[in-house]
């Protein structure tokens, strides 16, 4: 009865693993290259939940390594053939299947300008792989399921092992070290959420509201409800949800929130009381009890890990509750309707 | 009768004149000290419509000055008081009041290591000039209402006004100077869009498409649905619409399309062609007959407009549809619930 989505969601921390005990020396190579060449920025490219993954980059290199980062667009390299200029940039492409025509078209692109390219991919013989100067395997094995999960946490662990070594940071070498540990221990609560999922079997929209580091997980999770549940959620940056969108909030709307501990939680839980106000359904996914304690619905998270790490952590519990909504909306979590696993945009 | 949200979207023609007339000198200028100063890469601060700004000036930047731009993530400013290296960036903050408490930390940051700053604000007077070292005035009058749209498309007119002084394009300065009249002829479609809005009365989610330069319109239509008119509308790039969240298109799910004339119009409209055969209801803003002709509800714009400039004219019907959906739905389009016209985010 069990679904690939399922088992691929189970796997998480021994693709981690795998990734701290194979990949790492490689990964210190690329961080070595990297800081011979003295990049002045990093333009990650990247579509659907390693787009996510290039979210958490932003953050994570801008804090622990000062290197701005832009998104790419892949359209001025494709659609308008009017690439800019990268010749000072570190250029990361990130696809699991390392097969999507227009990231593969920025990589090689790039390469041409003399920038330093780095592919992240699950599949170290794909063309995203050969486009690239320098290639980090994700090791996550072949993922079934259409809907990405193992490969987007194994994505943000490789971007976490490249800024790592990049800084040269032994704390937090450690920290990523126990961070499978604490994923078994979120994995662990997949029943309570299960439970907890039942109540929204007839939600058909919903926000999903995160800050910082987890702006990411709030994109994240938001695509895996729209892609497996079919419920329109829409993400945001909570800072972004007062500039106008608030404005949706009528009583009974649901609002999911990612507040772990950090430098973003004051904020956040500030939000969430204004929301309370209006009378928002709240679903709230943390470690602290006073935030937990907002919610209509709580999902608890693991405590002790620290705020750069914890999007690894926090998509855990909107993985599940994604794929038990699917199950309590009766839909098939492995064929979701009108996706493949590989998709050929230009 | 007329609300301030009608009275400040027929201005903008007006407000664009005077951007020429009063502002290009100052422009011209300020273009002059970026080159001067040869600038590696583009951030730009922003929230809200001025963000979707920022969005137009991704495209713009990147195609016509081959510089690549990064969106500012004021969180690493603010919240986590670790801001990236920007000594060779130049940084843009957009705000129409100058008040927003995060952008300016951000060009404040920026000026402390030397960066080059422009503030691009229709104050000023405000915090956010004070901060730059070089000042663009958005010269839209006073905008009451609390949904922007005369300081959107007065922001993004000013980029294309900055772009092409740096470009020292003489065929794109003419293109500019036609483009008020153009827009005239966009408004003036205002009642039809006005009976083409009544259909959508009921209409609680949708999501809006659009690709490359037009990204930004996508964005910006579906702040003005979100915040007026209470519809949970989604932006989507078409491309990463495919990755995943088109998985949401039943029969009779509404998606808006942004399809001028130019580069990105031949995927688009193969996209919408696949959504038809999914039976979406299908509402496009297009000069293109045959893009038009895929549509349930047909919003057409005037021909002859270049692809680069398309966002300020395309985004007009977009305005004009959900005023008219707001005041259908019964709603007071100068007093969306929940906002106010400066957000202090921090």
């Amino acid at each position: 009865m069990s679904s690939n989505l399922e088992r691929e969601i189970l796997e998480q921390p021994a693709v981690w693993r795998r990734l701290l005990e194979v990949e790492r020396p490689v990964i210190e190579r690329v961080a070595a290259t990297i800081r011979s060449r003295a990049p002045r920025y990093v333009m990650i490219a990247a579509r659907g939940s390693s787009d996510n993954a290039a979210r958490y980059g932003q953050y994570l290199f801008g804090a622990a390594n000062r290197l701005p980062v832009a998104l790419a667009t892949p359209s001025l390299f494709t659609l308008y053939n009017a690439p800019p200029r990268l010749e000072e940039a570190l250029v990361l492409g990130i696809s699991q299947s390392g097969r999507s025509p227009d990231i593969v078209t920025v990589l090689v692109e790039a390469q041409r300008q003399g920038a330093l390219t780095v592919a992240l991919t699950n599949d170290p013989d794909s063309p995203l792989a050969a486009a690239a100067e320098q290639v980090i395997h994700l090791r996550a094995g072949r993922e079934q399921s259409i809907a990405a999960t193992k490969t987007y946490t194994a994505s943000l662990f490789a971007l976490a092992l490249l800024s790592t070594a990049l800084a040269e940071d032994e704390a937090r070498r450690q920290a990523l070290e126990a961070l499978p540990d604490v994923a078994a221990e979120a994995l662990a609560a997949a029943p309570a959420v299960a439970r907890a999922a039942e109540r929204y079997r007839f939600m058909e929209a919903c926000v999903v509201v995160g800050r910082g580091y987890n702006y990411a997980t709030a994109f994240e999770i938001a695509l895996k409800l729209k892609e497996l549940a079919y419920v329109l959620a829409e993400p945001y940056s909570s800072a972004d949800f007062r500039h106008g969108p608030v404005a949706l909030v009528e009583q009974g709307f649901p609002v999911f929130a990612v507040v772990p501990e950090g430098q973003a939680a004051a904020e956040l839980s500030a939000f969430l009381r204004q929301l309370r106000e209006r009378e928002a359904e709240l679903v709230v996914i943390s470690d602290r009890d006073d935030v937990l304690a907002l919610a209509q619905t709580s999902l608890p998270l693991p405590s002790g890990v620290p705020e750069w790490l914890s999007p690894l952590v926090a998509v855990v519990p909107g993985q599940l509750f994604a794929l038990a909504l699917t199950l309590a909306k009766g839909f098939d979590p492995d064929h979701p309707r009108g996706l493949r696993k590989v998709t050929l945009t230009h």
